[in-house]
């Protein structure tokens, strides 16, 4: 019999760029400072690779709430929230969330990944989902999980969105899923035509909001709110490691649904509970989205100040409206050197590489948040100008 | 095309159930007493359905362990571990659990589900998993997402099992999947059996520790411990959200291996990081697992004490010898209405019915904690008592 572990090699880019003192990954943060600087390996870094949009994993009032909920419920429910892990605290966290969505009721979920794996329980092998080519892993997952047939359309393609629509089985069901605000490129999905297109073929359109949600939208509700198009969402999905500053996820929309898939969605039923001190951060965090938004006006600002910036400078950094800026290398040792370059400037960034991206299409992704000074955007700009130009990627 | 949400309805028992006032699912915990108890409900119930084996969610020393950690580092990284969520906190973790479970390396992960999705990255379409009848529903979807072949063997039954060894294509991996103790029966695994045939035909043996890690064996290393075959342990997985008293959960094994997850394994690679509180948590319980015996003592001797009640009563509890006693009803409303008078009857625990468990085998799960005191055993066989007495199912 073959042996599993003889399998498990790494890709043979790794071990050259772990040679040259440039392997990007998995830096252990010792310290992190509340203005969102991160102490790593001895150093105190500007961090532009958090998806802390609005700088709430710092804040004082999500410490107190996580903490006064340690204190009262403890440190974790020991039990799936279908059998004893349950907690008003949930419910409450839930209520909020519906209201906030304008969705009939929601429900909580450990975290974002599992979240989205909920979906599984909606589809099976004979409905088709038709899916952004930019989907995250986890909703790629929850309809392998499913054995529903994938087909996937070119980013924001509405055309073949439209001609795969065509195609689906009458005899099947059918979905369209995509994003809000997409974690590579920073892009909106294009909810106008793509509600449209739902709407037309009569299929349900399901939004994954881990990333707008709390940052787009005059009230923080998303791409959907700030399209107009909020009753066009029929499912959203949602992750508290980003704008929330905590852990977790949840899934809103009809209650009938959000019933049924807290008896069928198989990861939500066999996971533990949130976490009291994740439910409590996530709770208080919704407070400040709903009575905030200059937070993400600061997040949004700092980005489109950065932007201009590096594009100045003479890198590509695609069409983002939002945090995201994806600023594009292309090869892979170049873009992890680029990274290491970056870190000894003093910036502390996160590097994409295939298969996260596509082969030749590797790229830094920097991201903005409310914390971001100008000195602090000053400093990255003046560190992407400094290590490019060692580097021989800009003028 | 057809509505996919048209298909989103609940099993037809749920309602006679729900009206019947026995719907035994979602009662949210209003307060978490330091002794174990909840209040459900607005009543205080002696609680049988957690987990939480040690006692520890509700530990002072976990609690400040978290508390510490959400002044320092916040109430989450806003982040993938690899990207830029991850923590010396997590580092320390990893290498403690590494080095009491006698393996070379570990990594966190965000929940024990996604603890156990991890394995997908090991196995593929031609390779076939070995798996005990009863493993976690994580573990199946984990063999499912890697498509490759499940192969099950009733529990602990290991004639099957070298049946189906023998029948593996040699072109191809097997790999033999089981746990340390089964979360439904409360049963170990049939350690020296299993790790003998998994040695005589060369395949690997993972064992999924989220019930046994911290209760069982000598030092609370778990079933491996216990039967002296640690060794014999190609790869463990663990959950935070039981004997750690907290959330999260853990890969440990050779370090090769856990290298090649770190990069591979999509339900690590595309989480956010395990929080700063569950973190420290996990850590101090860590602590008091290798230092308080005596926890698990009470609770498996309260285990014993309460199950030879509940057998002594007429009730048919099964073999199991740890802290989980299944007491078995069969019918499904009849299992819910019991549910219903034990909790009238001052006792919270949990009704397990299909598809959780196979139809027509509906049973209440009963788990002791090292909290329960001799006086709230004995409520709890008293409620057994007079409920199972009033439903006829005692004489």
């Amino acid at each position: 019999m073959l042996d599993v572990f003889d399998r498990c090699r790494l890709h043979d880019d790794v071990q050259p760029v772990t040679e040259m003192g440039a392997y990007p990954y998995y830096h252990p943060a010792e310290e992190r400072l509340a203005d969102g600087r991160v102490r790593v390996h001895g150093r105190v870094l500007v961090s532009v690779g958090s998806n802390d949009y609005l700088g709430l994993s710092a804040d004082p009032r999500l410490k107190d709430a996580a903490c006064r909920a340690v204190r009262s419920l403890g440190t974790g429910t020991s039990g799936s929230r279908m059998a004893n892990g349950s907690l008003t605290l949930h419910e409450t966290l839930e209520g909020r969330l519906a209201t906030f969505l304008g969705q009939e009721s929601a429900m909580v979920t450990p975290t974002g990944f599992l979240a989205n794996l909920v979906l599984s329980a909606l589809v099976g092998p004979r409905d088709t989902v038709l899916a952004d080519q930019l989907i995250h892993a986890s909703l790629i997952d929850a309809v392998r999980l499913a054995r529903a047939r994938l087909r996937r359309y070119r980013h924001n393609d509405l055309d073949r969105l439209e001609h795969l629509l065509r195609e689906c089985d009458p005899a099947g069901g059918a979905l369209i899923l995509t994003e809000g605000m997409f974690s590579t490129t920073g892009t909106l999905c294009d909810l106008p035509g793509t509600a449209a297109l739902a709407r037309r073929h009569g299929v349900r359109l399901i939004l994954d909001g881990a990333h707008d949600i709390g940052l787009i939208g005059p009230g923080g509700r998303g791409a959907a709110e700030h399209y107009g198009l909020g009753s066009a969402v029929d499912l959203h999905t949602l992750a508290f490691s980003k704008c929330f500053g905590t852990t977790g996820g949840a899934v809103a929309g009809p209650e009938q649904i959000i019933l049924y898939l807290r008896h069928q969605a198989r990861s939500m039923v066999y996971s533990a509970a949130l976490s009291p001190a994740s439910t409590a951060a996530a709770l208080a965090a919704l407070d400040i989205i709903e009575h905030e938004p200059e937070r993400r006006h600061r997040a949004l600002a700092a980005a489109a100040r950065l932007r201009a910036d590096l594009t100045g400078l003479g890198y590509e950094t695609g069409d983002s409206p939002t945090t995201i800026i994806p600023v594009h290398v292309g090869d892979l040792v170049l873009c992890c050197r680029l990274w290491r370059e970056l870190f000894d400037e003093g910036v502390f960034t996160t590097a994409m590489v295939p298969p996260a991206v596509p082969d030749g299409q590797a790229l830094i992704r920097v991201s903005t948040t409310a914390l971001h000074t100008d000195p602090q955007l000053d400093q990255v700009a003046a560190a992407f100008a400094a290590a490019g130009r060692r580097l021989g990627l800009i003028p």
